[in-house]
């Protein structure tokens, strides 16, 4: 009789924190996001509700949670990687405290972390980096490319794949070095991840074409992939994915 | 005959990853930090060499990793939180490459996010945050208060606690308005989880003497802890420990 707001994690399955797999095991009704890996929905048990987030606007999502809450059912909304990094779990778990229906956030790796992690980068680095900003880049016109690019440290920008020629332009007219290291990095984590280094000034043509969900990180770490990143990472991902698949079958 | 860099996650043992936690129980040596789960080390096989790293320098460390790894042992590297994000992990996994020892990263729950969340406190919330910057708060001297102060979103305060009069005396100086919510969470997602909200200007006061380890959260996403937090949170994550100690037991 409680809705569990759950991060699946980065993309990798086995990325999933232990908490949140027993809750997909034994919940009652899952709700899941698109970019959730198929091998965790399958989890759910046989006779477990499950809804597919994509046919649905937010608000009937914060619907059919309050709706299933209400009815003593163990809800479990599935969300790529963290329910409160960009992940609109702030607005889901609102809704469900205003109606007064128990809930709980059990946190996921985020891919802010774990997807420069997977391309080699760290995101913060002794002498390096000692800070990094998560900003959503769905919408440059909003964001404050001289704060940005003024704060130092690394950037990482979710959602900013198809503005990558307005984030990159923000920042160069902001003042930000055009031989900065970047990268995008594209299906982080998966048997399908891509990722382009190049200076600031060349990423956006040198990654334009890359398939979503892609993450875009902007800093000197971004360096350390050459050191630090790993050239069969992809053939090891689809492995480990499949013996993942084979642990839980 | 890996070194495996894990993210042990924030205090809560069932927020490591399921892949961090198969690596835990099939390792040959385990070394963790003072912050990781005494229930997390006590999944490592009986018989697999146990490594406090309390003891051991950073140079030491990563000594003994390049030794380990060497010798054709699987190594498991547990780290609080994630590697990348103030873990240090760069700093291994480049002396492990440097030294041609394979090693791979299993990203962890970072307690950027995740404290805040067992909080009540969304670190991004549409409308209100739509970025986050998470800082190293040890050495306040080394941080641009400006910058800081401009960047927008949320600031989260690793190691914070102990220069706390310092950051906020940084921030108000550099135009931070007194009013803004702040918190400061303890020993976050453990059964030891202490909270203390309040405005800016009186939160190194209020705060002060809460233990470490401690995240400082601030921005305007705290507000929402008063809607969000859970007034039984402490003792629902006791229980939730309890039971999971049972679990694995």
């Amino acid at each position: 009789m409680t809705v569990y707001l759950v991060g699946a994690g980065p993309g990798d399955p086995g990325l999933i924190t232990v908490k949140g797999l027993e809750l997909v095991r034994s919940c009652d009704a899952l709700v899941y996001d698109r970019l959730v890996a198929p091998e965790l929905v399958a989890e759910a048990p046989s006779d477990a509700i499950r809804i597919d987030r994509a046919r649905l606007s937010q608000a009937e999502i914060n619907d059919v949670l309050l709706r299933m809450g209400r009815t003593g059912l163990d809800v479990v909304r599935l969300k790529g990687g963290d329910p409160f990094v960009f992940g609109r779990g702030g607005e889901e778990a609102l809704a469900l405290a205003e109606a007064g229906v128990e809930f709980e956030v059990v946190p996921g790796v985020s891919a802010g972390s774990a997807v420069p992690a997977a391309a080699g980068i760290p995101i913060t680095h002794r002498g390096i980096s000692s800070q990094v900003t998560l900003v959503a880049g769905h919408d440059p016109a909003e964001l404050d490319f001289a704060a940005l690019a003024g704060v130092g440290g690394t950037l990482v920008f979710f959602m900013g794949l198809a503005a990558l020629p307005a984030i990159v332009d923000g920042l160069l007219r902001a003042g930000k070095s055009s031989e900065t290291p970047a990268a995008v990095v594209a299906r982080g984590t998966t048997a399908e991840q891509e990722t382009i280094v190049a200076p600031l000034e060349a990423i956006a043509e040198a990654a334009g074409s890359l398939p979503s969900p892609a993450l875009v990180i902007v800093g000197e770490v971004v360096a350390l992939a050459s050191l630090l990143a790993d050239p069969v990472s992809d053939a090891q991902h689809a492995e480990a994915r499949d013996r993942f698949a084979a642990d839980l079958s």
